[in-house]
C-alpha cells in the first residue's frame, strides 16, 4: 500500500475523532461545541505526552526556552504532518506564534463538503483543538506548562499561539 | 524525532479514542459499552473507506475473493500496523480467520494499567472494535459487503472473523 501515507491514516483518525466529538448525543449549540474541544484538546494532550516521552532520554535537554519551541516547529511538525512549520515568532517574552500556511487537518477539511456551510471560526477551532493539546501536553512532558490556541487566518493557513506559563 | 514512528503516533490517538468512547457522559453499563463498540467500529469503517479510496486506480482490480483478503493481511496491516498478519485461514465458504500473534493495540493495552483489572473480553472488545471497522470498510470500498467481528485468544494475540455477505 505505498498510496498510503502513515500520514494519511492519522489525518484520516483524525477526521473521524472530530466527528465524533460533535456527533449525535453531545447536545449542541455553545455548550456541545465547548464540550468537543475540551474532549479534543485533551486527547491533544495525552498523545503530546505520550509522543514526548517516547523521545530518547537526553535528546531533548534544551537549555533555552526557544530551542524546545524550535524543537516543536521542526520535529513534532515533521512527525505529525510531515513538514515543518512556515514560521515562528516570538515577543521574547514568553509568547510564540507558530504559522502554518498549508494546515494539513484544514486542508482535508476543506475537502469535506459537509463542513462547508459552517462558520470558518467554529471550523478552525473544531480542526485546531487537537493540535493546540498536542503542542500543550509534548511542552508538558519536556517540563513547560503553557497556554495554547489557534486561530484559522486563511484557509487552510493557520496560526498556533504558545503562551509560557512563568514558574 | 526519528523515535516516534508514525505508527505510534496512530497507535497513541487510537488509545485516546478507545478512552474517550467510554469517557464521562457516555452511560456506563452494558448499554454504554455497546454505544462505545458502535461508535468505535463506525470510526474505523470510515478510516478503511478513506484508506481504499486512497488507492491508485486499478491497484485493486483483484479476481479472487481470497486475494481482496490476502491484500488486507499485507497491505492493509502493513499500512496501518507496520507488519502482516501471522495467519490466514478459511473455510472456502467466505469465512476468513484473520490472526495476530502481536496486536499491537493490545500490546499498548497491557501496558496501561488502568485496564488491568478489567476482563480480557470487554477489553478485546474495545481494542478490537476499530480494526473490525477498519476492515469492513476497506472492504466495502473493495465492493465486499461483510460483517466482522474479533476475540482476543491470548493477550495479546486476537483473531478477526470476516464474514462475506453474498449478493
Amino acid at each position: 500500500m505505498p498510496a498510503m501515507a502513515d500520514e494519511t491514516l492519522f489525518q484520516l483518525l483524525h477526521t473521524q475523532v472530530v466527528a465524533a466529538a460533535y456527533g449525535a448525543g453531545r447536545g449542541s449549540g455553545d455548550e456541545g461545541l465547548r464540550a468537543g474541544l475540551t474532549v479534543l484538546e485533551g486527547m491533544g494532550f495525552r498523545v503530546g505526552q505520550g509522543l514526548a516521552e517516547r523521545l530518547p532520554q537526553g535528546a531533548l535537554a534544551f537549555r533555552e526556552e526557544l530551542d524546545t519551541i524550535k524543537f516543536l516547529c521542526r520535529d513534532l511538525w515533521g512527525a505529525v504532518f510531515g513538514k515543518q512549520t512556515d514560521n515562528l515568532r516570538t515577543n521574547h517574552q514568553g509568547t510564540y506564534i507558530l504559522q502554518d500556511n498549508n494546515f494539513p487537518f484544514l486542508t482535508q477539511m476543506a475537502w469535506g463538503q459537509q463542513y462547508l456551510e459552517e462558520a470558518p471560526k467554529v471550523l478552525g477551532e473544531q480542526f485546531l483543538a487537537f493540535t493546540c493539546g498536542l503542542l500543550r501536553g509534548t511542552l508538558s512532558s519536556l517540563g513547560i506548562e503553557s497556554s495554547v490556541t489557534a486561530s484559522v487566518t486563511s484557509l487552510p493557513a493557520c496560526k498556533f499561539q504558545v503562551v509560557i506559563q512563568k514558574a
